[in-house]
């Protein structure tokens, strides 16, 4: 299977972003299935960070661009590198390629675990966005609550130490709130070594975004599923969608052909 | 009150899209309070039309823009001009001007008129993602169905004896699933003169989202109230958004001052 | 517009009675646009105060009455001046007038507001049936919680200082259990001058009841909406209802004369 | 134990009502267990029937005076006649007596019955209300549906014929909905010896709301169980509630007495 | 009426547990009706107590065999003596008698009781269990919360002191979550005496299940109602059933006529 | 990976049962990823089929035990091998095993495909407690309804075409009632080569629950995800559990020796 990884922001702008971006795609190679081949791309255009729900919706472009592109170079499947699953209805019109959701792929993935799952993410002001998004998908009654270890996202790599404390902290306030399995609501949070350095101190079973999001779309690939058409129709009008360039598209081209 | 009513689509490059978004300016004038000063805007970047969620994700650029332009040039209130509310949430963290939702307010309308109402829209495929704004906005106990009159967006006005008589046909089995109002779920639908044209064919009063979202913000502006910060937080970076280019400002501004 | 504040209780008959009711018709001509003529009413067989279901039941057959000689004597509108909204839907029965609850309006107005409200009424006993409003009113969802000052409704003007205390206590509260705006679940704390006095203490909008009802009726009134006969059916055997004496209906036809 | 049936209208005015009252009453006798003594008692200042929410708000005053009277002679429990429940709640703040619902209790005892049930009531116009009362009562997910025979509560008695071809009819379409019990959702319904003549006709079984009444009532009093004054406090006023007249508790201890 | 009050745990295998079995009997003959004959049975090959999932589903062989047991030595109705219901829909397919569960009955008796109830089951453990048994039901908003007093089903008559005190503070912990009545949650609880010894320090009014149980049956018995065969139609394979053994039955049969 | 498919009835005693059993045994394999080895065991003191809530409670003892001798012959996961998931909660109480509902894991991959998916089983008198199992699973905001083909299990192989027209009957009217994907809700009608011969007929894409099942147990196992011991906690007397006796245990070893 072929996989991209999208980045909805303009990570390897950021201070030491290409290094990041290096980081992650390797973490990727590690967490998915040997016949996996998977490629990682930034938004160069997109905020530098996504902590509000404008953000969210700026980077949303890209990701249709992405998902079109993706598309054409023959990816089978891409994730969208954002917890809020910016765009994820959307590139689903306009894209054939499995479009995953790491926040959809978590809470789908928390079903099976326990009977209710909670999410901690990272600023308090978040907390009412992210719960829309949780009563959005109707799974609320699975969902204990929503929590943050409130670090802004630029900060998180930094404060690992105290990432790590107040991530407990929320851990054991969210299980007195009924939950039984926990989330980290944020990939730069789940691209932390949450696995290595984290789950020791916590008293749930942590379910990693990326992990589900990579894990779901191999899934769904091994079991020949794809999203329904019924759901997420073509758009009348998608010829006149000009979203991936010429340029990204063989970018992209080129970031598979390295992996291959 | 300084009112913006927003088009986020390309009306004005449409063919004889100047006249309409003139002739719907003037309905604007007719319908609103006195005291209100109207003007209208399209966006020409966007998308003809908006007939699925991708379409809807695009003209969120725009909206954005528009909402941080509109309260630099003094707008008091501005109308997000389709039915899906599009960048609703994000735009009320970006400005300080009122925002309004035709789709939010005529549903607000809708609850003291009577017990459930319905929503007809125009594309069946547009029915799911319909049926998804009611239920993220938590009132689906109080909507008894959404339908559609399944005519494409650009082609009602010159369709209007049979945009007529589907309108009243999808009212009836609106009434028999249990609804006791109606909302056209379309803005195109909704500049038709309903209330001269269909009125007398309906079985049900019609809530008309332009006439719910000018007076909702008349009411709003009366009342003194505005949206929370603890819901709609600014964003930490909002220095960065270089949303509203000075042209833009000054094409609102012009607009503004021809008002008074 | 001709508007009738309706208060469903003995207020004149109080201590000081006559005096606040007439303050609470300078405070509602404040309150209104300038082309409303406010009326207000009340009604000597009812409680003196409405603090329990029983006593807010028994406030229904004066609302019924007033709602239909209202329509009578040629008002547009009428507001149930109590935070129970005692006999809405019976009301909109019997009457053409367009019939406002300040519960209804309140709660309507929250919606675009933020995405939970809180109320915050008198006594804690009245917090079960408070509940219960939110929970018929299909708006749940969007509800934080139901909170009390814990001061009994004719104790409020004496004790304003307390009142703002235990109001601003109450608040702080409610924005821990998730609600992002606040609204006075009471008339007599809805008159208490909450603008000038209190808001400076709150940390969340405050969604004020007679406001909202007021604009709630001009904005119905200024769109061209009513309620729906499909949800509130005339009665077949409307004839027998004797509701408005006579001389009811001169008192409010000398009440609206002095209006115009 | 001693039971009061109350009809909340003026039965005892209608024509022929004297003698439907005491066939009533026989009716009673016969369901009850046999140390139950019932009495039976109509509203003659109430509505000729309860077909409209102003009329069953009209009811209410009777309801409070006979819940207070009911308790001071004696009486261990009283039925309110209307399946709308009229004055539920707030009867049962102002007195001691066991107040049992009819529309309260048949959809109580249908939870062991089946998964779903269905009410079937007269008028078309009454489901909306009728739905409402299910959704209040937070047992929507536990009724299939709310239908409607259409014929008005005064023409049943004379149209047995009909009454039972239509209720066949209607319990089918509950079937189709996915009812697994039925309950005629009238008094006047239940009383119309449904067991006797209707049920053959049905296929599924039937709660009649006048045995259910009865039998809930017989089983709290057996139980030891009673309402909760946390649910339903007693009003701080209650002095002043002058409901009951001394003739009225005279009336209702000579019914009383001469049951024992 | 004929009524099985059937354990389906091996009580009479425990310490004491033969003695236990009788005292229960003879509590249950002062809980029922005179027309009431009581049996009790355990189930020897079941779990000692009941205290997590798979215990309850170990009793359910036992629960189905002693249901069509029942019905074929003549009871009219069986209570299933565990408070999670096990096999409550599998014994009504496979049994003409009345099935009760003590979960269900009281649940439904608290409906009438007031607005919200509360469980207080024993293991801390079972609460996630527990509220998923209150989900299923439907009635999940009309429970204020499920809670525990932590103390093993073994240990509970041995700790009566630290149970009473136990459960005085969650009952003040559920009035505060809003619970206007409660439940205890597990038979051995319930059949400790409450009303004696418990309700003097209890806030809320205390709905003993076994209580509930019995008279639910009583009641539905003396109202004539039974389960619908549409929730729990026969078997098609049923013949198949051997379930009920030869000396089963005779046991059973042996019980009932030591009764009458 | 080393899984187990549990067949939780006598599937080896029917007709032609231990060749069904063997072709199950190789559809399993092919459906796996090549790292799996799938051994397939069923449980001949089970129901012939299981169509009854009551057969689907005898089904259980068998799935627990054969939980606990999985564990200790060393396989990684457990597919219950019934679209009821009997046993789940209880079978990830007393074992270590990933332990997969096939119903469970096809509703959580169809989260990911649509918004609402429709179930389609075989007796229509399974559709209540077919009904049951999504609401208690609380997803029934996505679920847009379940139907059934009415077939008995056990004819479903020998009436293919029959099959094949009812399922594609029913998918039409799932998709009118909103469904946009669908899931053959009972095993033996997923084992019946639906992509191959059943799919083009549909008009919604087909959610296997054998390939989910599969698939969702790899990616569990992939990503590190365990069931969460605060929702299934390890029942205090565990140690009484004798649920997998020698035979049985080494039976599994043998099976799995095989596969290696």
């Amino acid at each position: 299977m072929k996989l991209l990884y999208f980045v909805p922001g303009s990570m390897s702008l950021n201070h030491d972003g290409a290094r990041e971006l290096q980081r992650r795609h390797e973490l990727l190679k590690e967490i998915a299935p040997p016949d996996v081949a998977v490629s990682i791309k930034d938004y160069p255009q997109g905020p530098a960070s996504i902590e509000s729900v404008a953000e969210e919706q700026l980077a949303i472009p890209g990701v249709l661009s992405a998902a079109q592109s993706a598309q054409q170079a023959g990816f089978d499947a891409m994730i969208i590198g954002c917890y809020s699953d910016p765009g994820l209805a959307a590139s689903r019109e306009v894209s054939d390629a499995l479009i995953i959701g790491p926040a959809e792929a978590s809470l789908l993935f928390s079903l099976g675990i326990g009977r209710k799952t909670a999410i901690v993410t990272t600023l308090r002001s978040s907390i009412p966005s992210m719960e829309e998004l949780v009563y959005r998908s109707g799974l609320k009654d699975r969902v204990a609550c929503v929590r943050a270890v409130d670090i802004p996202v630029l900060q998180l790599r930094n404060e690992a130490a105290r990432v790590r404390a107040e991530l407990a902290a929320e851990v054991r306030q969210a299980r007195l709130a009924g939950a039984d399995s926990v989330i980290p609501g944020c990939m730069t949070l789940a691209f932390m070594d949450l696995e290595e350095h984290y789950v020791r101190d916590l008293t749930l079973p942590l379910i990693n975004p990326v992990r589900a999001a990579v894990w779901l779309a191999y899934a769904y690939w091994g079991a020949g599923l794809h999203h329904s058409r019924a759901a997420f129709p073509v758009p009348r009008k998608l010829d006149q969608f000009s979203l991936g360039t010429a340029s990204h598209e063989r970018e992209l081209a080129d970031a598979k052909r390295a992996q291959s």
